[in-house]
């Protein structure tokens, strides 16, 4: 009667949300204080002033029609423009407005790209653990094999031997994700040169381009004033999936884009994919108000500071109590070591306490637990006694 | 290097996209008051004052995170409620807001419900021409195969003959779309009680249901004071796509919904696999902001009235030139026949004097074409010496 492979998509709700709804009923139940919830990666921060004054100044000043109408399905041409100006000024990107495809966010970016991609059911995306969950999804959807590296969880960063081994002549693009969710490291100029090498020689090898897919809606969610790396520096063949979810706190205005850029192996047919992909599945146009909205704040962000004092606090806190994590250098996430290996036991106990973290399990990286410090900070020092008395669970490890 | 099918889909641009883009280039030259462009359903009529007035009330009062956050996928709750409250009142719907799955526009709907239902390649779905040709895209990216049903072309209400002849073992569903793009009509209470007999009749044979997908984003644009019915009135395994890119003229914001009444068969797995089948595709929420908006503006359109003048205007102008068509009665467009019968000589003859029209080939029913007339009047008064120019071309018929 219906499509099992959906039915079961939409019934296996992400153990990320399943936790959100469940923190949502228990502050219901023993008050929205004793709720310790880390769960889910909802910008805390306001969207930036600009954001909500250009709205304004759209809806007085503007024609309904000229903000409200189609615009064309790669977006409205004078905002790709815009934000290729934008890129040009920061990353001397050398783009125009028609390497730009605008999306209703990084999701979007994410699944029409694969599905451009993506030509045959042994295509294999590689993905490099730990991933974000959806990944896999979209994949899927595209009628690609996922592939998965394993995670170094040394520092985070990528696995090249790993890579060096899942990379076939089915591969079809790498996708990397820094910022990262849910580690919160950043990759070094030391590592994106290192991938970039890698992925010239075995797109020699195998005699075709391998792409790489950088999904980067954490780009300007970063900290100790570490350098945003622009990724097709690195390594040509890079297609960017951008979303302004984080960078704007915008997350349910669903705005982002796909950018291939000249440099990129059939650039242009690639990017003719992408709009056959984008119409395939019902995207018309990226919505237009916010189209604008973004092109008015090019270059600003929401208060990014807020979560680097978050950062700080729960980091010290976390570590001081003694549990173990790599200090995040980026977007906002704490992904800490369960103290006896086990994540959903220690997610398990967590939330006894009415602490919601998310296991490692479903990011490939099984024995660590997400913490996402997008949140209040006084939740966050509410917390830490009871982390306190979840870590003493454990004194006997 | 990247899937050809989509290539394909990305470098055909859609005719009436084509079209449009023509008429933009001529336009800079021979100056926009000598090309008469009737080619797209882009809303001439501004949004409803609501439409602003709520934008600015909510980007002044509400805190930002609060309109700009995530909503959970099927939409937020009290918008979903909110238009199940309008749809009780307007219908007796006897829906409630889990009945609603909010989208990104009509167009995602269709992609959604059609990737939700259709489960093996051997599914078909029907549609009935003249049809709005996306439905072909979506059909395909779903996996199912497209079954057209030919047109009634003295009344453009449904060939209730060739509906029953298309109908076998293995349709899934019947996409009917009234008012109708392109032909203007409205499907009548005895179509659809017709329709709805057809379907019970055809579902007990085959001994499975088959759905009726309700394609609505003309609704409000009716005329005459016909009366505004309520499909699922008339058969009750019917799923309704809606959109508010016509009645409040936001074609560019990607707003609109799924409906999954209780009574479908299978009502919740079906809304289970839409959540699936919308997660699968990227489409985390719909646009939070213009969910708030359309909630504040239940009930209320843009200002039909002038669509209707534009209606009077052109078709009295059309036909007492000597073209022939029938008078429509709901949404933007009028479809008339071509003088000698051939649709695309009849569109190229037109596209040298400057008036931009689309051949119905593409909407399975040659012989036609459609004029939409969501245009400025002034355009309408000043195309008639023109297309009597274009009729007198065809003195010899």
């Amino acid at each position: 009667m219906y499509d099992t492979t959906m039915y079961a998509l939409g019934a296996k709700r992400s153990a990320i949300r399943a936790l959100f709804d469940y923190g949502q009923e228990q502050a219901a139940k023993v008050g929205k204080e004793n709720v310790f919830d880390f769960s889910i990666g909802n910008p805390s921060i306001p969207a930036p002033n600009c954001v909500q004054d250009e709205i304004v100044r759209l809806a007085r000043e503007e024609a309904p029609a000229a903000i409200h109408g189609y615009t064309p399905a790669p977006g409205d041409p004078v905002v790709r423009q815009g934000v290729a100006d934008y890129m040009n000024q920061t990353f001397q990107a050398n783009v125009t407005g028609n390497n730009f495809y605008m999306t209703c966010g990084a999701s979007a970016s994410l699944a029409i790209i694969l599905r451009a991609l993506i030509a045959e059911n042994e295509d294999e995306i590689i993905v490099n653990a730990p991933f974000f969950p959806e990944y896999r999804v979209f994949i899927q959807n595209a009628g690609g094999r996922l592939v998965m590296v394993p995670p170094d969880t040394e520092q985070f960063q990528l696995s090249m031997t790993g890579l060096a081994e899942a990379i076939t002549s089915h591969t079809k693009a790498v996708i990397i994700n820094t910022p990262n969710n849910p580690s919160g490291s950043v990759y070094s100029a030391d590592t994106l040169m290192k991938l970039g090498e890698l992925l010239r020689c075995k797109s020699a090898e195998f005699g075709h381009p391998i792409f790489l897919i950088s999904d980067e809606p954490y780009r300007e969610v970063i900290y100790d004033g570490l350098p945003v790396l622009y990724v097709p520096e690195f390594y040509k063949n890079t297609v960017i999936c951008y979303s302004y979810s984080k960078s704007l706190s915008l997350p349910g205005e669903r705005v982002g884009y796909i950018l291939v850029p000249n440099e990129v192996d059939g650039s242009r047919e690639i990017f003719t994919a992408v709009c056959g992909s984008g119409r395939s599945m019902g995207f018309v146009c990226a919505p237009h108000l916010f189209q604008k909205v973004i092109l008015a704040c090019q270059g600003k962000t929401a208060n990014i500071g807020i979560y680097d004092s978050n950062r700080k606090l729960i980091y010290h806190g976390l570590t001081d109590i003694g549990f173990q994590c790599v200090y995040p250098s980026g977007a906002f996430y704490l992904f800490v070591k369960a103290p006896d290996g086990d994540a959903n036991q220690f997610m398990e106990n967590a939330k006894k306490l009415n602490i919601l973290i998310v296991p490692g399990d479903e990011f490939g990286c099984p024995g660590y637990c997400r913490i996402s410090y997008c949140v209040d900070p006084d939740m966050i020092r509410r917390s830490l006694p009871v982390f306190k008395q979840l870590y003493e669970l454990y004194s006997h490890v």
